[in-house]
């Protein structure tokens, strides 16, 4: 969202701004998704350049000077872009966040680096950390040193808790909270390292009382680690009839009178009841299906769903008692097949990112779940992506939803938002970013030296 | 099509293949789409290693050491992965395409070059150069300067003839030779430079006699240049009706009592008799679309079509008088809409390459028809291509469909197809090639020390 004025007459003396003020209202350094985000930017021409941002803390300035940067491109042009601004800017959703998968293809550290580089450029602050998943566990735990162990790839495909340390810090000096996941009670391979905790393949036994005092224990030492004020359990894609195929599961069962579907329940109730309590306030993110399978009432107030397949599903989960984050029409490896409208008719791929980007989600809610779509989010999930392919992947897709993400919800014209990713693209290549172009057309970073 | 035998067994002693014997029986190094490119390759242990790669020609040859070197493949394992190989192989088909768009986004001369370093390990044979089209015309002409002068993004956005018999030769002593694309009467950007040879928008008129002799002294220059036996001159996509707009046509199609398709027709008569019979005996190709836009009679004999969107319509060209390749399957920029059974049905982009994989080609033709499908093309339409997302669209779909052209018609297998193309994707990607996996999993270069 933002109100802004400026001007893009020169005078030609070939004077730059070479410094800007900042001016922040408080010293505080925490980070936090509804962090105060807003921004005041000035640059005023007489004298030429007077540049001041103002913002309530460090990470609002960020933007600012994020946008500031962005008006000073001059990739395609070598006269200065700006003499005049005077914008009040802040984002339309307080998340905005972009799932990276590393539990299908380890990414090293020093690539998440570059990805939280470019991430930040697009103003997205939540890095949603899909770090294990059931093909591998690339985490060090120090309680239970087994997951890494047995469950990763490689002995040298493994996040050491100080390369975890290290990612955090290196995403908060960028504003972005690093939210990590755990999925339980399925799609984690705990099973490696611990099998004893299973109730069947890929699946945790609810009905072991050791499983939540392994998750608990195992969750405090990653609080240690992880700031993030939400931590995504997942509960995603469970079978829960994979649980009967156990005789002793499917004994408990019948000596409790409770189904498969009620054991599900029934564990979602204990994590509510033994695990979060000991979590130090955190809250906890889910995944949310076209099924509704984790009964909002079972989760502790201020979860909140994460709607992973069609947009429609945002209001019954709202209505449910939790509040939603978007990415089914935000999943990266697809023709983003999750929109309201559904598939996305498009020649070809590199017009994807208009179904992306022309999706409102407020349209699938009533004013009043308004507010309780708290952001969106694109997904990276990894089945076909490694650090090769990972750029030419993500972007411009994501930088298109960034802008739904940051901007008024009226700022939503396909043409127009071409004509801007297109020359933003041309940026991202001119800092050798992999981006793929969306138009044919010509960059300067096209007739670069260097073959690749 | 290859009769193989060989053994993955080793005697640990650490022996390495370090010298091949290679066996020609001709010294001729004319490269031609049709050469002969059956080799025989022979490993045997005792003593080992004793390598021979026996045939006909250099070029048959260069496959004998691409299939060495693929069987020594270290990738995954330390100890060398044949003890004795007697492989005699030949391709499916003559002609294995790649194309290659410069004219929607341009690519440096450097760039091409690596891409013809991969498409050759893949024993692809024909660059299908793609060179100008309506964007740009990035080719310098001596005789038509103009052309890129006034036709190319940017005076650094064109192929000097320098770089021309560069790439030529390049892909030469890589067995691929370079067949250039100069579309007529549309699709070109002629008018650019020559405003005078234009019907209308975009497009040549055929009543102006120079536009043939313009034409004639183009393509002997280029003929110069380049050696194949093809020179493909497009027809593609001609909005006939433009002509009518154009007062001085629509004058001499009355005159001549002729409608705006047969002002088609006549186009294509006076290329066969005015400008194909200058050019020193060169075969042309053209595309064919579902509506068989250029009458296969209309062109010399030997003239082929690249059939482009439904590959039903091969049977029709065929029908026509006229051998096809067939690329409409191999769309690389888009969800391979052209398959026979429909659009590609697959959960994400890291699988599309098995719709193409599965396509049997000879399944739309009558056996009788088979000898006139003489290749399969994979086109990379460079909308939204340039250097920084080309390997990423490319690999490993291109990969897929290369086993396809040379490969026995029986060898296509997609589940076996996927354990071979998954370790191939690393082979790429220890090379530095930015192909994308295609399934989940781990490959040494995940975990290498650079980033990107």
């Amino acid at each position: 969202s933002s109100s802004s004025s400026s001007s893009s007459s020169w005078d030609q003396d070939g004077q730059k701004i070479d410094s800007c003020v900042v001016k922040l209202a408080t010293s505080d350094d925490a980070l936090a998704i509804d962090s105060n985000q807003t921004f005041r930017l000035t640059v005023s021409s007489d004298p030429y350049p007077n540049c001041l941002v103002e913002a309530d803390n460090m990470y609002g300035a960020y933007y600012g000077l994020v946008t500031l940067s962005q008006l000073c491109d001059t990739s395609n042009t070598t006269a200065p872009s700006i003499l005049e601004a005077r914008i009040r800017d802040e984002p339309r959703f307080a998340f905005r966040g972009f799932l990276l998968d590393t539990a299908r293809h380890f990414l090293p550290v020093s690539y998440i680096k570059r990805v939280l580089d470019v991430l930040a450029l697009h103003r997205y602050n939540v890095l949603h950390w899909h770090v294990v998943d059931s093909e591998s566990f690339p985490l060090q735990s120090q309680a239970f040193p087994d997951l890494a162990e047995k469950g990763a790839f490689s002995p040298d495909a493994v996040y050491k808790t100080e390369d975890l340390v290290d990612v955090v810090q290196y995403a908060s000096r960028r504003g972005i909270t690093v939210m990590p996941e755990f999925d339980v009670p399925g799609h984690g391979s705990w099973g490696k390292g611990y099998p004893s905790l299973m109730g069947c393949k890929d699946v945790l036994d609810p009905t072991n009382p050791e499983v939540y005092t392994f998750l608990l224990t195992f969750l405090k030492e990653m609080l240690e680690i992880f700031p993030s004020e939400y931590i995504f359990l997942g509960g995603d894609e469970v079978d829960t009839s994979c649980w009967l195929k156990n005789p002793e599961i499917a004994e408990w069962l019948q000596q409790h009178d409770m189904t498969d579907a009620e054991l599900f329940d029934y564990f979602w109730q204990n994590v509510t009841s033994e695990v979060i309590p000991g979590l130090e306030g955190r809250k906890v993110g889910v995944w949310q299906s076209n099924k509704l399978d984790i009964k909002p009432t079972l989760l502790p107030e201020g979860s909140f769903g994460n709607v992973w397949q069609d947009p429609k599903m945002m209001g019954p989960v709202i209505d449910g008692g939790m509040p939603v984050v978007l990415s089914g029409t935000y999943y990266l490896d697809q023709d983003n097949s999750a929109t309201a409208a559904g598939p996305c008719k498009a020649y070809a791929w590199q017009q994807t990112w208009k179904c992306m980007y022309q999706e409102e989600p407020f349209d699938q809610l009533t004013q009043e779940q308004w507010s309780s779509l708290i952001g969106l989010e694109t997904t990276m999930w990894g089945e076909g992506v490694n650090r090769f392919d990972f750029e030419a992947r993500v972007w411009a897709k994501a930088a298109a939803v960034a802008e739904r993400m940051w901007s008024n919800q009226n700022v939503n014209d396909v043409a127009e938002a071409q004509v801007r990713l297109d020359r933003h693209i041309c940026r991202l290549n001119l800092m050798g970013v992999h981006a793929g172009p969306i138009i044919p057309g010509f960059c300067s970073s096209d007739v670069d030296g260097e073959a690749w």
